[in-house]
């Protein structure tokens, strides 16, 4: 097989570690340190700064592909890159919409793939024109480096407008607002794309997040028109295809009512790598989207993307404000004992507040029974407490 | 999560690790050599002798548990480190049973667990003897370290049991002789157990050997009766709860019909560790064996093991006669092409003849299709030909 390098070493990089085991490959991982959640479980780690050109390049060295579990490497560096000969996928002529928001929306509309209104926003002029269009409902948000719910803002009021466009373009943040949409819930539309053409797309999932962050995820979504569903995938397909994405691409939707009270989508965000809102596939879906992303970047063929049971749902675990007294093992223990049936993934991580530190999925027949598994033992995992009040 | 080590370095102790990265550590693998199946994918490496004391005893410090991927730790060394304090799972008491077939046939007698008839061999006389009482039907076999078909003979004649049984007693080849069934096909029942005592076996797999080496296997077992399915399943946690196994253990069977003419089974040989017939587990159980067997060890609860579809299929892949001018990569990309529903796992393996160089799961609704595809996928990889005379 191939060698491939990953540029990142966060859970996403280590996921994809385990798909590139089980193809009878091992990836190649460039990491910021020694310890860090994908280094810790590769066998050939180069350490080095992702944004320094000199470390890529002497990382991706004899590399067949190289790839990233994130969007952050300047596109630069990426373009000398690919002068110099590295198959880098996907390529910063697609990443460039995972990077900048503006420049997303505007592709978007090119292709008549629905956003909300939105603007570029210059100056605070632009702001306050922009808030007057609609009406107040601004979402703010900075062009480049946000996730997680980082860099985008919700001024309420003009006032609040003009302070905060004022601070925030004086500290040099490129900024683009967009109209708040009323939105019923949020919905990750996935698709993997090969540098070839082939596009395969898994089942559109719901996901909920909090304070920006996903927290959980249900596959296939619930309560949607067959239309609807379609519609999300051929979407997904199309912004891959228009892009020329290749590797696992992320479309998080927003599905709100239309003027006809009837349940439309419009998209919110692209990610161009693994996504949580996919962790699901692990255990949920024929192929996983860390094996998919391996096979899209080498240009191999697509793997199934049929789902192995009606419901997956994925609860992500977070750090809690304060770490349980309870050693995470022993927290651990107390959920393999209670449902045999949850499929826990750690990533190595030390605990912070918020960070991502693991995720448990659950495959069942049963919407609500299947949620409550995967709620009940992300909970425990995350506070060493029963939400439902059991006891051993 | 604590730190597991595993001795020995091919694909067992290679799935184990990708089982190990998903549940928050990383093995640590005593291993023959840097490039091993094992050793290739694991951050932590220790090179040395398993048959050497101190070299286990070195690579093994510090960890909170330590378990096998073969039979062969001599146990006067593991019983040494088991009295020094390690953690060793399973145990040489339980282990004796799968390094010496008397041994292990005495024992299933003792609890009776059903072997065919069976004699210790220490001389030419015991075998004759032997020859005359089954009638012919003889089956001898090293006590020791057979696998694969290795270390087994049927002499059809008298005199072919006398020369055979001097020369190998000669050689110094402990022997025992068995009756030979005539089985109407093989089956293995397979559990994990807990050193707490916690067991759960999974469905009995239907196997297909090829000269004593797996290449085939089927889950559940078709048609058989769910009395005799059962029977197969509580045989398997009998077993491991009387020899004290801790991990997985595979009880593989003989299946043959009984003087009403009814399929029964007997105990044909015991591996404790994850076995071949249990690779299926990978994608077509809630817990694949390599979680299992880590959980087990390391004294966690176990997981689920049912099912995820109807019927999963596993056939190996071993290396040709002459390995095919197709490189491999090749081969694996045409069966991406044509089945994405294949599940490819390969050791990361040079080629050899017979040799074990991976295996492809397949699960379905339908037996027939699922069978054909997941033989079809794994002929192509080994011959680079489609048997069915497929052209893309």
């Amino acid at each position: 097989m191939p060698v491939i390098t990953v540029i990142g070493d966060g859970q996403l990089a280590r996921m994809l570690q385990t798909a590139a085991i089980e193809l009878g490959a091992s990836l190649r991982v460039l990491a910021a340190k020694p310890d860090a959640s994908a280094a810790q479980v590769s066998a050939d780690v180069r350490l080095g700064d992702y944004k320094d050109l000199d470390d890529v390049r002497l990382a991706i060295e004899g590399s067949d592909a190289v790839t990233f579990d994130h969007e952050h490497v300047p596109n630069e560096h990426a373009n000398k890159l690919i002068d110099a000969g590295f198959n880098l996928q996907p390529q910063p002529a697609a990443l460039i919409h995972a990077q900048d928001k503006l420049v997303m929306r505007e592709k978007m509309k090119e292709i008549s793939a629905p956003v909300p209104p939105f603007a570029a926003i210059e100056s605070v002029e632009d702001a306050t024109a922009f808030f007057d269009e609609v009406d107040g409902a601004v979402c703010l948000k900075a062009r480049r480096g946000g996730y997680d719910g980082h860099g985008v803002w919700f001024p309420s009021t003009r006032e609040e407008v003009e302070t905060l466009v004022e601070k925030l373009l004086g500290d040099g943040v490129p900024l683009m607002a967009e109209k708040k949409l009323a939105f019923t819930r949020e919905l990750s539309a996935m698709v993997a794309r090969t540098p070839s053409g082939e596009a395969r797309p898994w089942p559109v999932v719901q996901s909920r997040q909090e304070n920006g962050i996903c927290v959980e995820a249900t596959a296939p979504a619930p309560d949607m028109s067959d239309e609807l569903r379609k519609r999300c995938e051929v979407l997904s397909v199309t912004i891959a295809e228009e892009l020329g994405v290749a590797g696992v691409l992320a479309v998080e939707l927003f599905e709100y009512l239309d003027d006809n009270r009837e349940p439309t989508i419009a998209v919110n965000e692209l990610a161009m790598r693994p996504h949580n809102t996919g962790h699901w596939t692990q255990d949920g879906s024929v192929t996983s989207q860390f094996e998919q992303h391996l096979r899209a970047v080498l240009d191999l063929p697509l793997g199934d993307t049929a789902t192995l049971k009606p419901v997956t749902v994925m609860v992500n675990t977070l750090g809690a404000d304060a770490s349980p007294e309870m050693p995470v093992y022993q927290r651990v223990r107390e959920v393999m004992a209670r449902f045999p049936e949850a499929k826990i993934h750690l990533y190595g991580k030390d605990h912070r507040p918020g960070r991502k530190l693991g995720h448990v999925n659950v495959t069942g027949e049963d919407l609500d029974n299947t949620r409550e598994i995967a709620e009940l033992a992300a909970h425990f995992i995350v506070h060493a407490e029963w939400r439902d009040g059991y006891s051993a």
